[in-house]
């Protein structure tokens, strides 16, 4: 419980109305209750303004005029919704100890401010650092490293040479350091190729749930600090992922690849292995990357969505496109082109 | 065991031939021994009817003279022979009880009549009810309920305020509930917002295996009853999902997105945020659906499939294709466009 | 620690060097250091041959000549470079015997030279044999075979009535035999058909991480020997996939679609389902292969990735593509074409 002048002082905001009102929650401009706290960051909403019943809106100086009630103006309306909201949220106890269920290898070193929930196992040589929180069915494997304040919330597996920075948040069901995908043909048979490198997450990470990242072949696969990863993203082997970069969901990263910092992909997109892609680079949408983007800027593959009926006929004359330009060159006079 | 006849007044179906013949088994046209039954559903396996060696065919009565042996004579061939397939199915005992590596908190709330299986954890205030089957190794985190009868097959994740219907049926590696992607970008890195929402599945749902839901931002990401979800399907947070509707594997559905009721969703296809999806739409398989669809029908994007050498004739075109639309109006006399 | 002597002689390697150098690794060409073992496989890199610091160099008879320090000379350098790193992974220990805290149906058959780790379970009638490594928190459900020499890493389901052959390697959040996507639309509501096949998994297979196979329907789903998937990657109920062939990750295909062999599946593509797929067939990346593909060769769909403003000129043209066409023959002189 907190009072509106409690917050706008907690972050730096400026209030315009009754400092006294007391907040109980947050919620959407639409849904809010008269205890809740809303915000505006989206101008699609911004005739919202003047109808929501919430107690106060986070809002940037430009929209506070709309506003028919309390205001609390702010330089990134976003950002601290955020961190108001982050005040209402309800944290379980995790605390310091080794559940008795979980097994732990005799050489594996577990800080005693470390919580290992029920039912994980962790691996040879191993380390689990102070504040880092292990939840419920989590395996960790071999010669693996948790760092400070870490929390993997349940059933995450650190398969092998996976070291984790502080504050690594990553969600129930992902995989890090399974083997890459290396296989030589010889003989009218596949090879399996060793996978000796390992997995290195910066700081502040987060992972999705059921995302997968493997382990390097040679060397290690690499994502920066403060890179964010959705549900069921796949990071090929000897990736690296720049610093601030986000990445959607069910995106995808064949092997070797190098991302820049600060881009944006979208779900569903797909980058072919061994491509250099440059800071600021977003991709689209279920976009394929088959080349390198060397300039910050937006890049998108596909076409749009149609009724059957239409794409039908569109589609079968992209099967003829090339002979339809040669037509029209014909058309022009200007002969073959290729 | 069962004879003909049996099977025929138990389903109301028609039929024509020996009621006094056993009946030990379900089987495809193809490959059904005499002592199995097999179906029409697919007009493209017609001539089968001739050949099969099944005990009786479930046919329609408009296919019912190509069969050339015993038919059932049905109304919806495909749903009744499911009904007769059922009868074949083994269950495994599940019984009611926890299973003493289970770790469950002071305050859940496990009813008597429900199966919790070896190594699973169930959280803080959650709540099973009677008939629910909890196989091994899922976590059940804090504030959830799983209702009568459904059924987690194994390592199934319900992270935070994930509430079950009645007779809801997971796959294994689903995960529920976990954090919804939610990022603020502030002075040059991420920022978390809190996902205080929840997850509400409707009665009589299905969850195929690896499929991901996350919880709302602020409100609850929501299944309507009866949809069908395939495996490795991504649910982004407050997204909605009407009654009825079936979604096939590796489908993705962003944040906020609604989608209507008796919808179906082919495989590989995705859906952006804040759309809104009208009842009985039908996306074709790896589309990418950018706007809303408003009216019923089926929708589709992309390209056909073509050995690679004319693909990547065309693919060039496709790059140079408002030139060459312009170029063709210029023939026209039509001037400029755009 | 092995001499390069040692390793030619091996390996069946031609050396031309120094035999007494002694090697304790392998390395990338632009990073191995003079203990380690390089490799050309990729001519893009021959470059790197005059400047490793590498103690030699596994090549092809053809770029020797481009190697200034020692090399191995190979028929297939990638493959014995496989050969040769694997004398450099570290192995864990997984000793035969049943962890304590694994859960073993009574009727279950568990090799005494098979390694079960913790917070197993094994089902009811299944098999586990000799050699076999079931790493932590593995569920085995009903009626499944564990062939020998098999290695689930960790968190891998086998839900029901799934048989490996041996050597079959698996890695997390894997799961096997989980019910097709089987449902008859009746009376407004969808009724499941149940899944009464199983999986079987033939020889030298590898699975991926957070990867799907559903069993089949009737009959099974089947992978022959030697083939192998990468991560997160669906197979639908009753798909057949050929011996040898390879799929790289996140990959979908639907059910009763059978693929032949020494096929090369390239990420994130798409096969709907009911189609056959002729041996050596490859499908590009993100590529959906919507009828049967008869001939061997390299098959592709999709539209080049372009910058965004450019490719929204194009896209809006493709969606009047059919029209374009018809004002082009109109143009000819050639009417309307259909």
């Amino acid at each position: 419980m907190h009072t509106l002048a409690d917050i706008a002082a907690r972050f730096g905001l400026t209030l315009r109305g009754d400092g006294a009102r007391i907040v109980r929650g947050v919620g959407t401009l639409a849904e809010a209750e008269p205890s809740q706290i809303g915000f505006l960051a989206n101008p699609a909403y911004r005739s919202q303004l003047a109808t929501t019943r919430a107690a106060a809106v986070v809002v940037a100086e430009k929209d506070a005029a709309h506003a028919t009630g309390d205001v609390l103006v702010s330089r990134n309306p976003y950002a601290d919704f955020a961190r108001i909201a982050a005040l209402f949220e309800r944290h379980e106890n995790a605390p310091a100890g080794i559940h008795p269920s979980a097994v732990i290898a005799a050489d594996a070193m577990v800080d005693d401010g470390a919580h290992i929930g029920p039912h994980c196992v962790v691996g040879a040589r191993s380390r689990i650092a102070a504040g880092a929180v292990i939840g419920p069915g989590c395996v960790i494997g071999e010669d693996c490293v948790v760092g400070p304040d870490c929390r993997l919330v349940a059933r995450v597996t650190l398969a092998v040479r996976v070291r984790l920075g502080a504050r690594v948040l990553i969600h129930p069901g992902a995989v890090l350091g399974a083997d890459g995908f290396g296989l030589a043909f010889d003989q009218g048979s596949w090879l399996k190729v060793p996978q000796l490198g390992g997995v290195v997450i910066g700081d502040d990470c987060e992972i999705g749930a059921n995302t997968t990242i493997d382990r390097g072949a040679l060397g290690d696969t690499v994502l920066e600090e403060d890179v964010r990863l959705d549900n069921q993203i796949q990071v090929g082997h000897n990736v690296r992922i720049g610093a601030h970069t986000a990445i959607a969901g069910c995106a995808a990263i064949a092997g070797s690849t190098r991302i820049g910092r600060y881009c944006l992909i979208a779900g569903g997109a797909g980058i072919i292995g061994h491509l250099e892609i440059a800071d600021r680079v977003t991709v689209g949408a279920m976009s394929l990357v088959t080349h390198d983007l060397r300039e910050p800027g937006e890049y998108v593959s596909g076409t749009p969505i149609q009724p059957k009926r239409e794409w039908r006929r569109n589609a079968a004359r992209f099967g003829q496109l090339d002979q339809l330009a040669r037509r029209v060159r014909k058309l022009l006079g200007e002969g073959t082109d290729d």
